[in-house]
């Protein structure tokens, strides 16, 4: 190993706010991504495709059928990676994307943590209704120990777990309020989500709406295409959640980040 | 394990033609793919994002830096897994993938074999130029042990390394050609890339050029975009190449598959 202290000096930069920012946004505003597992009996990786959603904490959640080899795999050991951040156009090296390092701990159902993930999940993905609750279908939320990002050539990271968590005390509090949260905003300000969606994200069209909110910011969707804004500052209240989409939308209008 | 078996009857199909066929265009028009590998010393599966392109043989290649923890893992065990097939519009689940299970070559440099693949993969990655020759990089071959194709919800299938392999007795006679057979066609039949493209590939536009000929099919390029075309047949002979490649164009001009 000699050298390899020189040779990270060489890729490795200090991780600061922007790159968490970025790897937070790549996580969260995943609608799929790439899941390593081990293969059982023989220690195998494996890489397959899995739909992804958040859970209220910022772990990421997978939703998966029991007779998929990915799931025999986390149930015999829950050592487990994600890689988010889809390659998109031009050069797939040149992509910002995120090795999240994590342990899966799989959702019992029946318990106020499942219907949670499966509100929010299918939210996300509505299509998912039509098997979230078949018998053989199950949640494991990932939890993040550390991540690895890449935001393009030459800008590597190295993150910890908890940059990648929601910590506020609010963030219960909140999920109780989200789905009346959303439905307010998506009836009474039809609007609000595409303008969050043009000015904070490049984003274009008029059909976005709002599919999550967390403490640590939105979640946006129109047809197949999946956004993030990311609060400047975590909410510790739920009463400031009316204020932070208020200044987002004004300040989107008037052009301002 | 009981009743593992019942479970694989009800969502395991019988591999056929067609999926061998679907499994191979999958992992042979790949530009990039999800690796998964083995963390050196903890051993837990990390899921990262690499360039690929494709050996004579059919095995898939990665071009890699010595830098970058993938290339570190597959050094200490060689155990590895790609996961080729991008999600693109829609459902990310109801687009085809393929897993496959491979043992990671590194090849050497100043071999016959480096500068093939080399020669194949800058014509499949015009940028690489820059970086292919820097002493960190350095190519793998991931060589088929076997494979998971998921052709979409309930058609999955289990695929042989062999399935995957190209074992023309040819093959090699045809890469030494292969760059003059590209160039006569490229600059003396130019619009041959594009009618291919567009009859078997379903791909729009004109600016298609050919960037890979082998036993088993050819590469087409346009910008970002690569297809796969393969033959019915693998070539038996270098011969054959040039009548395969007209008659290909003839069908596609008559309007037939």
């Amino acid at each position: 190993m000699t050298g390899s202290k020189d040779d990270r000096a060489k890729v490795l930069r200090d991780t600061d706010d922007e790159a968490r920012r970025l790897a937070r946004t790549l996580l969260r505003s995943a609608r799929s991504a790439s899941l390593a597992v081990l293969e059982p009996e023989t220690g195998h990786p494996l890489a397959t495709r899995v739909l992804t959603g958040l859970d209220i904490d910022g772990a990421p959640v997978i939703l998966v059928s029991a007779l998929s080899v990915h799931t025999k795999a986390l149930r015999a050991d829950p050592r487990s990676s994600l890689l988010a951040g889809e390659p998109g156009k031009g050069d797939p090296l040149a992509h910002p994307r995120l090795t999240l390092i994590a342990t899966a701990d799989e959702v019992a159902r029946d318990t106020k943590e499942h219907a949670r993930l499966r509100e929010r999940f299918v939210r996300r993905h509505p299509k998912a209704k039509l098997y979230v609750d078949f018998p053989d279908f199950t949640f494991f939320r990932l939890v993040p120990l550390r991540a690895n990002l890449n935001g393009g050539f030459g800008k590597a990271y190295l993150l910890s777990g908890d940059d990648l968590m929601i910590r506020s005390p609010a963030r219960e509090a909140i999920a109780d309020r989200e789905n009346a949260a959303i439905e307010h905003m998506n009836s009474d300000h039809a609007e609000a989500a595409s303008v969050y969606a043009n000015h904070y994200c490049g984003a274009k069209g008029n059909n976005w709406s709002l599919c999550g909110i967390d403490a640590a910011g939105i979640d946006l969707a129109a047809g197949d295409e999946l956004k993030r804004v990311e609060f400047a500052e975590e909410l510790t209240d739920p009463a400031q959640l009316r204020t932070v989409l208020a200044d987002l939308l004004r300040n989107a209008r008037a052009g301002q980040a």
